[in-house]
């Protein structure tokens, strides 16, 4: 446990070398005094997202993984996938910080009435340097919790709950009903179906496996489409046809899924045109792809007519296109219904040089096995 | 030669059989009486574009094509490709009219003024059943060609021209300053050519053979791209950096061109970006894919991190989004530059049984060989 009178604190760093491979290191480094606005929070719960594994921990081949030395001094070092190199060129011997969003205790304050107010309180921040026990803030990137919230119950405040209720958001601005989402069975996805529910929407959840699809239908959720059912194609299509869901947000990226859903849409909205067209029905069907679970490329048959788009969905820019008003009335629903619909679930918690050793992190590395990683730097 | 007192003409027409054949084959009907606001058109010229071509042929493997018969009674049949059978379901047994646009000789006209005034005169026009002898047409659906203008030049007014303005105006309604185009010495791409050069628009030309970048080039084209060359990324790459061409046009649709043409924009993009984060850049990367000239699927690599779209173009969908009044003001530059920007040039002018022999078909079912067929069905 770190103790508020320390002067320097852990930083956790992912290195791409240029001999081909990754290294997770930690850094020590001088807490930086805060300005007037600014406050130093002791980060005390990180969770690890499928968004930080991208700069984290994707471009190694985890199965070459090997850790060496203990508490500070310990290194993960793996060789690169094959094939990844070009991708990850321009972060070649530059170490980065990681980790979106965490929580954590204000344990230094400013000088400004703003900066004091925060003292002793739990904050959420989303911020990309957060694996880390120390960091100095500006007080505008600090969300204060109610009393008895803790830092572990506030660590994902931001990335999860606002991704799912941007889907829903964009599916509004764009003018659909009905939402199909994929990894479904997600704490992403799971917080999804509460939304919907809450919010009167039908979601089409996609999942791979039976107790996936099994958590789901636990929680209420009325469409569930197993991509492991010889009649997924089938199922998929027919709860298109019943919900009008026409946007679908698809975390998985590589593969064919997204080219299936398509493929479902455009069959459900040629369901009563008697003679369709070489170009297929008019109806505008809208794939977003808003992550990587599978990083090989997408295929895509195009067998669904010309009426189509296919985008890549970051939180960031679509707060920017929403604005900040507006994206303070999300994330006042999420302060709100913290302890419910956006509720988060973590198997396992570790420290930060636990988040180095080869079995931990090839298990935070496969995505989508139920395990869901939360890193506490103060342990 | 049809004669104006004919009651009937012929048509052709595209069957896709419920045991796996395409046919074309051609059916007498008489010609419908004209109506107030109607004319009986004289098809004399109508040209096979790869917009056609989905149509008509297609689904069709034309290596298995056989024709029988001569002249009225002559019949083309084709086994359908492997693998087409799930896009060509909804029109087994329907036989469908083709031909997209055309011109010809207004033979007989309705009582109406407007319709009276069109008698004699040359007109095109854009419709979907024009590989035929003789169309009743509205008025509002027939473009009056300037005294001098033979149906052959005007066969050609609406789906090159229009495509190719259409690329041009969506390029300024999304905000970019330049443009790429694949498949680029088409006539489509000629004409885009002239367009650019005439409005000052940087244009990107994508080629796949010496020969093509060599006839781009001797119209005056700046930046021609092969894709034949080793150098091609590098290519593209600095042509993007140079222009700022961050919107594509991709006539091939299938196999992985519109993704490395996407690839090369990210790397443009990230020129003066020293440490890029895990979503790449924030510059918007944009590929309309409007063509089918390789029908197998796309491959999309997604390593130009999340700010993309990919979308299908259709000129329909293009001119109702802009309106009939700026849909007019296109239409009227076309028809003003006619003999020049918008100018075709055909390899082949062929009847309607000719359209039917199987050698015939071979030649204009294979794209981008450089010929370019017209069906004159008066002939």
């Amino acid at each position: 446990m770190s103790n508020d009178t320390n002067t320097s604190g852990l930083q956790l760093r992912s290195l791409v070398t240029d001999d081909g491979h990754l290294q997770l290191f930690l850094k020590s480094a001088p807490i930086t005094e805060p300005g007037p606005d600014e406050v130093v929070v002791r980060i005390e719960a990180t969770p690890i997202n499928p968004s930080d594994q991208a700069t984290l921990i994707m471009p190694a081949d985890v199965s070459t993984g090997v850790t060496t030395g203990s508490g500070e001094e310990t290194r993960y070092t793996a060789k690169l996938r094959k094939g990844i190199e070009s991708r990850v060129q321009a972060r070649i011997g530059k170490p980065l910080a990681v980790g979106n969003e965490g929580a954590g205790t204000v344990i230094k304050a400013g000088s400004s009435d703003a900066a004091q107010a925060l003292l002793g309180k739990i904050v959420a921040v989303l911020e990309g340097a957060l694996y880390c026990q120390y960091r100095t803030l500006n007080v505008m990137q600090c969300m204060p919790m109610n009393q008895g919230t803790t830092a572990r119950d506030a660590a994902s405040c931001f990335v999860n709950p606002l991704t799912a209720l941007g889907f829903v958001e964009t599916m509004r601005m764009e003018g659909y009903k009905a939402i199909i989402h994929t990894a479904a069975a997600s704490n992403l996805g799971q917080m999804l179906n509460r939304i919907c529910i809450e919010d009167d929407i039908d979601l089409i959840n996609i999942v791979r496996k039976e107790e996936q699809a099994e958590i789901l239908k636990s929680l209420g959720a009325k469409y569930v489409c197993n991509t492991s059912d010889d009649t997924f194609m089938a199922d998929l299509t027919a709860a298109i046809e019943e919900t009008g869901a026409y946007i679908a947000f698809d975390a998985t990226g590589g593969g064919d899924l997204g080219s299936r859903i398509l493929s479902c849409m455009e069959k459900a909205a040629l369901k009563d045109v008697e003679r369709p067209g070489p170009y297929g029905s008019t109806t505008f069907k809208q794939l977003y792809i808003y992550g990587g679970l599978d990083i090989s490329p997408t295929y895509i048959s195009r067998n669904f007519g010309f009426s189509w788009g296919i985008n890549g969905w970051l939180l960031t820019p679509f707060t920017q296109k929403i604005g900040l008003e507006k994206t303070m009335v999300l994330r006042q629903r999420v302060a709100d219904e913290l302890h419910s619909t956006f509720k988060s679930h973590y198997s396992d918690e570790i420290s930060l040089s636990e988040a180095l050793d080869k079995d931990t992190v090839a298990a935070y590395s496969q995505q989508a096995t139920g395990r869901k990683f939360l890193i506490n730097p103060s342990k």
